[in-house]
C-alpha cells in the first residue's frame, strides 16, 4: 500500500464507531419519552437504528482491512467529519417527529448542541416533547466529552491549538502515535466531569427543580453548552438555582487537569496557576464592573445586581450562554463588556470555546516582553507560564491561532451583514457561534432566538461552530490543497 | 553628571526647536489673511509670537548645558512631549481669534491636524477666516512631515515600531545614535513630500480649483490628513477632481523609500514590493466590491459607482478621510468594509496611520506558516519580505504592536460606550481617531463631526490620535514605571 496514501478505510471506520455510540446515547431519551407521554418515542428509536446501522455499515465494508496506520492527515478527517456526521444523524429525531421539520434549522440545532454552543432556532422550547428536549441537553453533554477528549489527547497529537501547554502528562515533543497514558487521562477526566454533572444535578434537586430539568440544565452547565428547557432560561428560577447554576458554570469553565490535582489534594498547584488566576481576575472585574452599574442605574437592589452582573459574566466567558436577565436591555457599556467576554472565554483544557485566557494571557506577556526589549535590546527575554518559560514556537502558534480567529470573525460578520443582518446582530452572532456561547446581541439576544434568520446566516453560523469548536486549524487544514498532495 | 539620569535640559531644547520652526510656519496663513480680509491676521501674528517665544525661552534657560547625550528615553520624551506641545500651541490662533473658543475643541482640532487625522469639531468650515483654515491645513502638512521623519529615522533609532524593514539605508542592527545618512534620506523623503503636494497643487488648479482650495486639499491629501475647506468635503467638486485626489490619496499611502527609488529609475524595486502589492489588491477588491454593489442596487450609474467605491476606499485606507459621499446611506456591508480598512491603513514608511498593510502581510506569512508547521513539525519555516528572511524578533515586535492595539482599541470603545456613545459610532470614533482616518460611523459619519461629542470623549479620541499616531509604544513606555527608574 502506498504509505502518503490517506487511509479512508480508518478514518470510515472511526466515524462509524462515533455514530454507533451516538446510536446509543440516542436510548437514554426513551425514559423521558415513556414517563411525560411526548409522543416522540418512536422518532427516538427509529433515529437510533439508522444511526447504528450508518455506523456499522463501514465495519461491513472495511472488514479485510489490515492497515492500521494512523497519521496525522487522518486525525484531521477524522475530527472534523465525525463532528459534521454527529451533527447530521444527531438531527434524525427533531425531523423524524416533525417537531425542527427543516434540515437547515435541525443541522444547525444539532451541530449547536454537539459544539456546546447552545444557540437555538426553536421559538418554543417548552412544546416540544421531552424525549426530544432529553436528546438535545445530550448532545451537549456528548459534545463536552468528545472535546474532553480533544483537548487533552487529539489536539496535542495533532499538533494544532498550542494551547497544550500544560497536561504534565504529555509535555515535551509529541510522538506520532496516541500515548497510551493520554488515554487514561482522558479517562480520568471524563470522571471529573461525570462527578460534577451529578454534583449539579443534586443540587439543583435539592433547589426543588424537578429532576428533567435538573439533568438537562447540569448537562448545559458542564459541557458550557446552554440549551435550557425553559423559554427564559434560567430567569425564572430562585437565586439559589441561579447561584448553583453560576458556580458550575465557572467550574466547567476551569482546566479540567487542575480539577484533577485539587481532587488529588494538590491545592497549591490549582490556586498557582496563572490562567486560573487571571480568568478569576477577569470574572471579578467584570462581574462587579456589570453589578454595580446596574445597581447604581436603580436597575435591581444591591443582591439582584450582584446576582445578575456575576451571572451573566459566567454564563459568557464560560462559553454556555444561559440566561438569567435580558441583557440587551441593559446599557451599552454592559453587553459591551458581555462581547468583550465572548472573544476571551474559560481555560485552556476545559470545555470552553472561545480563543481562551491562556492565549490571551500568553499574548499579554508577548506585549509586555517588547516594552522591556526596547531598553535591553540584546537581552533575550522568556515568556513564562507558571515559572516556566514557553517555547516561542508555542508563542508563534498562539499568534497564528488569534490573527486567524479575528479574521475568520471578520469573514463572518461580512457575510452576515450581505445577508442583510445588522452589524451589532452580525458581530454578536459571530462571535457567539464561534465562541459556542448561544445568545447573541441585537435580534439575537438572550431573549430571542436564531429561527428568523435567513437559511444562508443559518449555514454561515453552522460553520462558525464548527470552525470554533474544532479550534479552527482542524478545519481549515483539510481546505488547503496541500492538505491532499503527497 | 549622572549618566542614567534623563537629560530634561536636551528634551526641552528640542521641544523647544519644534516650537520655534511651528511658530514659523504660522506666519505662512498671513497671506491668505490678508487677501480674503478675514480678520484672523492678529490672531495669527499673536499666537505665532507666543509660540516662538515658548520655543526660545528653554535655549534661555539651558544656554550653559554642555551635556548633549541623547539616549532613548529622552528620544522618547522628545517624540510624544513636541506633538502634545505643538498641538497646544497651534490651537491658539483658533482660541484667540475666537473661531474655536474652547479649549478641548481646539486643542482636538489642532491633535487631529498634526495627528493628520481629519477629524472635525467645525460645524461649518465655510464661516471660519481663511488665514485659520489654511493654518488648519498646514497642520496636517506639518505633521505629515514629521511623520516621515519619525518613521524613517526615529523610531528605527528607538527600536519601536517594527516595520522598519525596508529602508535599506538603515538595515542591520541599531546603533545607539543617529546615523547621519538617515538625515540624509529624511531630506530627500521630504523633498518627494514637497514635489508631490506641488504636482497635486497644479492638477488640482488645472481642474478650476481656486489655488487656496488647491493648496489646502493637496496639504491634507499627502499627509493623508483629510481637513477640507469645504463642508461637504470633495462631494462638491467635479468627477477629474476626484480622480485627481483618488490618485494622490493611494500615492501618499505608498511607502516614500519607494518613491525614492521610482525617482531614481528603479521602477523593479518598486512593482515588487510585497507590501505594495497586497495594498493595491486591498484596494482593487475593496473598491471592485463596493463599486458593483452600489451599481447593483441602483444607487448610481457605472462610473459613478466604481469613483464613488474607489474614492472612498483610497481615502479610508490611506487615511486621509475625505468623503465624496455619504457613505452611512450605504448598505451596512459596504461601511463595514470601510471600517475593517480604517484598521488596516496604507504603507509603512509613508504618512498613513493605523495598524498598516506591512503587519498584516507579516501576520498573514506567520499564519500560513503555521499550517505548514502542522506536517513538518521539525522544520524551520522563515517569514520572508520581499525574498529575504524576517528575524524573529521583528515578527514577535509586530505581533505585540497588533494586540495592544487592538487592547486599545476595545478600552477606548468602552470609554465611549460608558460616556453614552452607541457601539457602532464608539468603534468608528476609535477605529477613525487612533487610524489618522477623520470621518467615523453612526453620528459620527462623514457628513457630520465630532462638535456634539461630550468633552471626556473628545479627550480620549484626542488620546487615541496621539497613541496611534505615535505607534503606541512612543506614548505607552513613558506611561511605565521602568522609564523612569534606573
Amino acid at each position: 500500500m502506498n504509505p502518503n496514501a490517506i487511509n479512508f478505510k480508518m478514518v470510515f471506520r472511526t466515524i462509524g464507531m462515533a455514530l454507533m455510540i451516538e446510536g446509543g446515547f440516542m436510548l437514554t431519551a426513551l425514559p423521558f419519552s415513556f414517563y411525560f407521554h411526548g409522543g416522540d418515542y418512536k422518532a427516538i428509536i427509529l433515529s437510533s437504528l439508522i444511526t447504528l446501522i450508518a455506523g456499522f455499515l463501514p465495519y461491513v465494508f472495511t472488514l479485510k482491512n489490515p492497515d492500521k496506520h494512523v497519521g496525522k492527515r487522518e486525525g484531521y478527517l477524522v475530527v472534523t467529519c465525525t463532528w459534521i456526521a454527529m451533527s447530521i444523524f444527531g438531527s434524525l429525531p427533531y425531523l423524524i417527529s416533525g417537531a425542527i421539520p427543516n434540515f437547515t434549522d435541525a443541522f444547525f440545532e444539532t451541530m449547536s448542541g454537539f459544539s456546546t454552543t447552545g444557540a437555538s432556532i426553536l421559538t418554543d422550547v417548552e412544546v416540544v416533547p421531552k424525549g426530544l428536549l432529553f436528546w438535545r441537553s445530550m448532545t451537549h453533554w456528548i459534545g463536552g466529552m468528545g472535546i474532553i477528549v480533544l483537548s487533552v489527547a487529539i489536539l496535542p497529537f495533532l499538533g494544532a491549538g498550542g494551547v497544550q501547554l500544560f497536561s504534565a502528562e504529555s509535555s515535551g515533543p509529541m510522538k506520532d502515535k496516541l500515548h497510551p497514558r493520554i488515554r487514561e487521562t482522558a479517562k480520568k477526566l471524563w470522571g471529573i466531569y461525570f462527578l460534577l454533572t451529578l454534583a449539579e444535578i443534586l443540587l439543583l434537586l435539592a433547589g426543588g427543580m424537578p429532576l428533567f430539568d435538573s439533568m438537562c440544565h447540569s448537562f448545559g452547565t458542564l459541557a458550557t453548552g446552554g440549551f435550557s428547557t425553559k423559554n427564559i432560561s434560567i430567569m425564572g428560577y430562585s437565586p439559589y438555582i441561579q447561584y448553583v447554576v453560576t458556580i458550575f458554570m465557572i467550574l466547567a469553565s476551569i482546566n479540567f487537569t487542575l480539577h484533577f490535582y485539587a481532587l488529588k489534594g494538590d491545592f497549591k498547584k490549582f490556586w498557582k496557576d496563572d490562567e486560573l488566576r487571571m480568568f478569576l481576575l477577569i470574572i471579578l472585574a467584570s462581574g462587579l464592573f456589570i453589578g454595580l452599574t446596574l445597581f447604581i442605574q436603580n436597575a435591581y437592589d444591591l443582591e439582584h445586581s450582584m446576582r445578575a452582573g456575576f451571572f451573566q459574566v459566567a454564563s459568557i466567558i464560560s462559553c454556555t450562554g444561559f440566561a438569567s436577565e435580558d441583557f440587551i436591555l441593559w446599557p451599552t457599556q454592559l453587553w459591551l463588556v458581555l462581547l468583550f467576554l465572548m472573544l476571551i472565554g474559560g481555560c485552556a483544557g476545559s470545555t470552553t470555546g472561545s480563543v481562551k485566557v491562556m492565549r490571551y494571557l500568553m499574548l499579554l506577556r508577548m506585549g509586555g516582553r517588547e516594552f522591556k526589549k526596547i531598553f535591553h535590546p540584546n537581552a533575550v527575554f522568556v515568556v513564562r507560564y507558571n515559572q516556566r518559560p514557553v517555547a516561542e514556537e508555542i508563542l508563534t502558534k498562539i499568534v497564528a491561532f488569534f490573527f486567524i480567529y479575528l479574521l475568520t470573525f471578520a469573514t463572518g460578520i461580512l457575510l452576515l451583514c450581505i445577508n442583510g443582518i445588522d452589524l451589532i446582530s452580525s458581530a454578536g452572532a459571530v462571535a457567539t457561534t464561534m465562541g459556542g456561547i448561544g445568545p447573541g446581541l441585537g435580534v439575537f439576544g438572550p431573549m430571542s432566538n436564531f429561527s428568523a434568520a435567513p437559511d444562508f446566516t443559518k449555514w454561515v453560523l453552522s460553520s462558525c461552530m464548527l470552525l470554533g469548536r474544532l479550534e479552527l486549524f482542524s478545519v481549515l487544514i483539510i481546505l488547503t490543497p496541500s492538505f491532499w498532495k503527497k
